[in-house]
């Protein structure tokens, strides 16, 4: 009944799965019979060495994975490549808030009577005479990243509070133009090296600025990552492309989300094979349901002719069952979402999981980012276990990866094939949940078609690889 | 869906229900709006001095709540009672067992040759200066509360090794027959304080043993009960009694167990009003599953005419999803169980769960006892959650409650109440709760009857009690 449970393996895939198996067969025997700490359902910050060092890990890792389908621009590239390549540039300045963390942004010179105290980045490394130290704090001061997570954090508002300060601390650095750029170009690379063909990345838009401190709209926007995507995927032609969700905040007034579910409206018409649609996101128990942004969000179908503008809504991320918050799944749904995101609460509900799975309606699952905020511990009792073994239609995502140092859907592919699936479920359940992202993703029908091309040659060598091993 | 949602309250319970939905409606929104952490949720043992200071928990620990089908003999009366009224008696013994934890027994004179180093407790206490502080060091010996259980027991097998380690500590010491007797007796006073009727008590039988060092066999053991339960069910009317549970434990072989369930099914054709069946018990996801014993499980059933031994069977207390462990939910299916204790792994297999529903077979289930052991950390993410959802027939129980100081009952149903509902369900949940566990208890129909009409008037009793609140 789970996921891949249809899908008929070839002689090579049959011969290759045997290797997963034994891997799988022993990492959990190996803890159960020696009542061995299961490390996969650790805190990852204490497991990802293991797991790296692992063959199932590697194998997982160079497996062609499809397509990454709920990211966060400010959260997708590698924290490495913030700290050495775009902390080292030009006219980067930090700045300690309020004696707390450090915030980032790009100025010509300091503006006049500034609310921080800003200073050059690349003259505080220079006097500092350990530049690995000074590195390595930067990095320390963004990343979520700690020793023990749950001693850190003691729940999920806790870890959002810091979560939520990682955006402050780079939004302003990432929107500077050229950094923006280059990073959708590194992070493409970054997810093509993790043999990924395509990605649909959520922007919280919050406006890209130039040198002179000049802001652009959405368009620009919009403008600048067609361009970067297709320059890339002209580069490499075994990489599909990205195309953006545009997300608003839980935070915002009613106003201000129809202002913008008007401008992406707009956007969607003009650039249909860019803009995909639709979300809100934020710190979803804390800030406003679904239900109060319900007049904007309907604007679009209110229109005559009705406008179907696509949305991918967050929704119940989070460990009540019932409240406001919990009851977003609800409202997801009767707003005709063309995904959820998490959908964590889903499990709770059973007949709106009956619903769910009538209506086909795609889930984005991050197991690794619900532990490091802290919704769940052990892997093992995540809610989407159930509907794993239930065949829901689920794509497996990354969301937040800068955050906490995970490669792109490697570790939550590898998170889910051993420790929320059950000891048989095999090979089929990771094709199948790469086959899904492309299924569920918004590429149109002859988009699709070659992105499974694409992936089907991949996917035939990677299995020629694995068996060479034997 | 839920339990419980099919109840109608009258215009008292009605009335006596907004208090209670007041509070845990303050409870949940007063932690989800601040950001505050959900005590419920946290480890029993930081969160019990909050639940107890709540009005929500007080009136739940009034509340007639039933009866309490999973218990185990050793470890259901206090450990204070242990503490003082046990170890204070003559001829009760101690040791440091392998430098490690104190084991406690009952002799006449120190044996010949002893394995360990006995000391007479009254005699060591008289010499210690502090006898607090001697008395708190037995507590903590014998105890698994400790500050931080997350950091104590890293995982599930860690918890168990300490927790297997109590019944080797206290095992001999409660077996001894005057205070086996009285350990009874005082089991049922602190039960029916805590307002439940009935109790079904697994005995693990090791053998009842008198100062002379005699041992007597499980006839023995359920004349015993029978008696002691007659007697307090006559001093107290409102009390209908104990029956036994016998059980095996999963390191026994095969033929042993078999002996035990011919044993079993002899005392239980001659003593159908106290002997209920046979469960096997111990730690499951370590030693061994149930189909390595179903030759001697079967037996019964393949007798000429065919005898119907009633099962109680532990399955599924585990985290895995599928192997042998896991597994043990589908022979537990197979063997026709009665009830089920825990059913943990149930809930990652959805055709198992429709099986178990259609068939509506009695899950027993034990929320802290699962904290304690590590296989949850939040409830909020217990996978009975979903089945509570779906009104699947669950009674509540506490297991081990000697073991983390938990009330008979009070602290599983506020848990159950505060975390593993949706904020909406309300005392139609709790009620429902309490009627099942009349209604899956072995009585017989006249003594469920009987059960049933001395839990309904104390029922309004306690409406009535918690109306005058207002």
């Amino acid at each position: 009944m789970r996921i891949g449970s249809n899908l008929v393996l070839t002689a090579a895939e049959h011969f290759a799965n045997e290797i997963f198996m034994k891997e799988k067969r022993n990492l959990i025997e190996s803890s159960r019979l020696n009542r061995a700490v299961f490390f996969p359902s650790a805190s990852f910050f204490q497991s990802k060495p293991l797991i790296e060092q692992s063959l199932l890990y590697q194998l997982i890792h160079t497996m062609p994975k499809g397509a990454s389908l709920h990211i966060h621009d400010q959260s997708m590239v590698s924290l490495d490549w913030i700290i050495k390549n775009v902390t080292y540039r030009d006219n980067v300045y930090m700045c300690l808030w309020q004696q707390s963390y450090l915030i980032f942004q790009v100025f010509k010179t300091i503006p006049l009577n500034p609310d921080c105290d800003w200073k050059l980045v690349v003259r505080e490394r220079k006097l500092c005479k350990d530049v690995a130290a000074f590195d390595l704090n930067l990095r320390n001061n963004l990343s979520l990243v700690v020793n023990d997570p749950f001693v850190n954090f003691p729940d999920n508002q806790a870890a959002w509070v810091k979560f939520s300060q990682y955006f402050r601390q780079v939004g302003q650095l990432l929107y500077f133009i050229p950094i923006f750029k280059e990073m959708l170009w590194q992070t493409m690379m970054e997810f093509r090296e993790a043999n990924i063909l395509y990605m649909e990345v959520r922007v919280t838009y919050a406006g890209l600025y130039d040198l002179d401190g000049n802001t652009y709209k959405r368009e620009y926007c919009t403008q600048l990552v067609k361009e970067v995507s297709e320059a890339f995927s002209q580069h490499y032609p075994d990489f599909i492309g990205m195309k953006i969700i545009f997300s608003g905040i839980r935070f915002q007034n009613v106003s201000d989300i129809l202002d913008e579910v008007k401008d992406v409206m707009t956007l969607h018409k003009k650039y249909p094979d860019i803009v995909a649609g639709y979300d809100l996101s934020g710190n979803e128990a804390y800030f406003r349901p679904l239900h109060y942004y319900s007049d904007a969000l309907m604007f679009p179908s209110q229109q005559d002719p009705s406008y179907r503008l696509p949305y991918f809504l967050h929704a119940g991320e989070t460990n009540w069952q019932g409240t406001e918050t919990g009851y977003n799944i609800v409202d997801a749904l009767l707003l005709n979402a063309t995904r959820v995101g998490h959908a964590y609460a889903l499990s709770k509900h059973p007949h709106l999981m009956k619903l769910y799975k009538e209506r086909d309606i795609p889930i984005e699952v991050q197991p690794l980012s619900n532990q490091v905020l802290r919704l769940i511990t052990d892997f093992r009792n995540h809610p989407m276990v159930s509907l794993i073994a239930d065949n829901f239609s689920i794509v497996i995502s990354c969301d937040d990866r800068t955050t906490m140092d995970s490669a792109p859907l490697s570790h939550d592919f590898y998170i889910v094939f051993t420790a929320m699936s059950s000891d048989k479920a095999d090979i089929t359940l990771l094709k199948q949940l790469a086959l899904n992202s492309i299924r569920f993703s918004t590429l149109n029908d002859s988009e699709k078609e070659r992105a499974q091309r694409l992936w089907q040659t991949k996917w035939d060598k990677f299995i020629n690889e694995v068996i060479q091993r034997r």
